[in-house]
């Protein structure tokens, strides 16, 4: 799509005639993407873009790099989140190749799979499973019945997904106007698994909306946890029960996460880091190796002190 | 059904020959509905209902007002939970209308549609989903794999619902008997979605136990939310990830809840609030405009206060 | 399976012919099962184990019983995870009896039945039900739709489960290697469902690692709802929105956890028991019939004569 015919669309004025790609974040285009800047915080990232055009205010029009096209709008979120729906990819495919099925691969009744999908030897998709299009299965995976893997989405060797869990829905992003609507970003990414991942039941891991949400070489999910958009799950981590992780979190290697615990988003966990349950990370944590609790977080051993001293505090009161 | 059938099949003494059409909320309830009163802090509402029939305790036979039976019992709440299932649709309908499918609507395999129920224009029902019978769906519905719409539900136009979720299934109810048993409350009420709603994978909304559990136009939902019987998500409203809301919970329009924030039963939100990530809602929020965290809730600002404070506590000790 | 094969693929030396059936703990091993010890606080029940051979490190071969052969190894536990595939029953069963359906049971369309399975009289099983091998099902059982039974698991009579939830997914069960990586221990056990039990909306029930997780008669559970393996839910306990169990915890009967509430793993919780909304329980709770509250726990009252407490300190440093 011709960059002038989106600008049109969006009422901007824009003469290019670019061959636009697609979209992604400041620091991540191509000089086929557009991009964005809403929040001053990231003005370094502009400086620096490598983005094909750019929607900013008409404040930071100096601001754009030289061979960036400056998109220049009273809103970049929103007219971002209105571009997003071009670059959307059909939600179902109608023509396209059959599927590819590797050797010794089962597939059992009322199992969907998409247009130009592949999927490795020696697997087992159980009934009730669906597979959208252009998705990447590696081989000797298991797929336990009513898994659903949105299209676009990659998989692994070595991988087995309980029942019920979702790979690739769309992560949660809209912008809002000023009169109180929602412009749904639509999410082009996808969500890539690494080899040798098991993810529980009834789980739910949300796709990017540029690029890919990642789970990565040999992590471990337990049931109904909540995976957002952008997120990366690192290397050996091991995410208990009903954890949740809010959009674009970071976890490095070997990150462990007790039980509900939770990061809200935008934030980077140091390798083999331990959350304890409940926990709630609301800062990056920049020190490896060390285990922390509670919301506030702090470090384990001085919340089970604080406890100790709520706890004294309550007696000395009844007293 | 008579309300003689019903009172002789709980053993109570009753000769009117009623036609009653269900049962309801003592404020709710109309003329051929059967109502009750368990606890006293409604005795206001028995005054001024408009029931048909009501079960009630002896001692309250005087404040049923003059066009309601009383239906005199030690255990009301008992009597109406074994009365509820006289009034449950059937699980399956097996006659009834072969379902209207509107212009431009896709239905990929393995998608089962009820009996008396309407699809709108251009919607699209992927694998696995299930809708059951008197459903009514809008135009430009996009339902993904495995989604189940419980039957006499109603979903608006211009709405999206992720992967795996589950609209009308069961509230949480029934009554104790002092032997240690439940009777189940049939939910005989349904769920109603407005237009233009975004509902994320793998959460469940039940169905009312009377009337309608409801999500109001514009609202976004993330995934893994629980939506208890009988709530009222607001207009415009923004649930993140794993949030979770009690039974009758009426959430106003534009309110925000963070992830994993929750809200106990029977309170009412003000538009506008904002609770923080983690927060618990246990009384009602009556001024707008403001956001809240903690539990105990607090203001937003307080809770930073308080934190610091113990932050502090711990400090101090610890030399 | 011979136990000196098994021996001799983990390259530990034992030469005997005994006809191993499977594994299990120290308490529960039979003598044609394998057991170990990695944690020597369960030292005294390797004293009285009854199993027929165990994994032991060198320093405790002296204290394995005379009828149980030492398996003496570093790592008895990684021992355990290697030996734990060998009786892994197959994920999908391709011989078998074809299954043996009850009178006036109804199986809707895209309904999965497995081999040896054997389903009760007047039974709703929905669209998108999937049972695996070897399951029994009693009588008057409604599955919702997409409801996942994985193989093995036994349901009661009376039994009602809302769609989308999984019965018998594995647990979250591995041994650490040296160089991180993870071995997986099957989980050769399964899920029991008792009488008259009814379970929400896309819960998350793990099969066992070893015997059964159990839901025992007359429990209730609400929506979204994580019960790790080998965990029991006591008779007619009542589990609302979003609880979650971590392994092998055991709550007695007539349990009440309010929404959100935990409980950490191998603990058990005295009968009566009320667990206050987001609650986390990390120590057993011997006396039965109290409510507590908060995390740390404590009792409910006390729990409120802190909050009281926190919100006077943040009142008198307002000033």
């Amino acid at each position: 799509m011709k960059l002038q015919e989106i600008s049109k669309s969006l009422g901007i004025s824009c003469e290019s005639d670019l061959e636009v790609s697609g979209l992604n974040t400041l620091k991540d285009a191509s000089n086929s993407e557009i991009s964005f800047l809403e929040n001053k915080k990231y003005l370094s990232d502009l400086l620096t873009t490598k983005a094909g055009a750019v929607f900013v205010t008409p404040d930071l029009i100096d601001q754009v790099p030289i061979d960036t096209i400056a998109l220049v709008c009273d809103n970049p979120y929103i007219n971002l989140a209105k571009c997003s729906q071009f670059f959307a990819p059909k939600i179902i495919e109608t023509d396209g190749n059959e599927p590819i099925i590797g050797e010794d691969t089962i597939i059992m009744n009322n199992v969907f799979i998409g247009k130009n999908t592949q999927i490795g030897l020696n697997c087992r998709l159980m009934s009730g499973v669906f597979i959208g299009d252009n998705v990447i299965i590696g081989n000797n995976v298991t797929l336990y019945p009513n898994v659903v893997i949105y299209r676009d989405c990659v998989v692994g060797n070595d991988v087995m997904i309980h029942a019920g869990t979702v790979i690739g829905s769309d992560g949660f992003g809209f912008a809002h106007t000023k009169d109180g609507k929602y412009i749904k970003i639509y999410q082009n990414g996808n969500v890539i698994i690494g080899n040798n991942v098991e993810i529980g039941a009834n789980c739910a891991i949300d796709r990017a909306a540029f690029r890919s949400t990642t789970i990565e070489d040999g992590a471990r999910l337990d049931n109904l946890i909540h995976i957002a958009h952008n997120c990366i799950v690192g290397k050996g981590s091991i995410l208990t029960g009903q954890v949740g992780l809010a959009g674009s979190t970071i976890l490095k290697e070997y990150v462990v996460m007790a039980g509900q615990s939770a990061v809200t988003g935008h934030l980077e966990i140091a390798p083999f880091t331990t959350i304890s349950a409940r926990g709630v990370v609301s800062k990056s944590i920049t020190e490896p190796k060390k285990q922390w609790a509670g919301f506030p977080l702090m470090e384990h051993k001085s919340w089970l002190k604080l406890q100790a001293k709520i706890t004294r505090l309550l007696i000395k009161d009844n007293k």
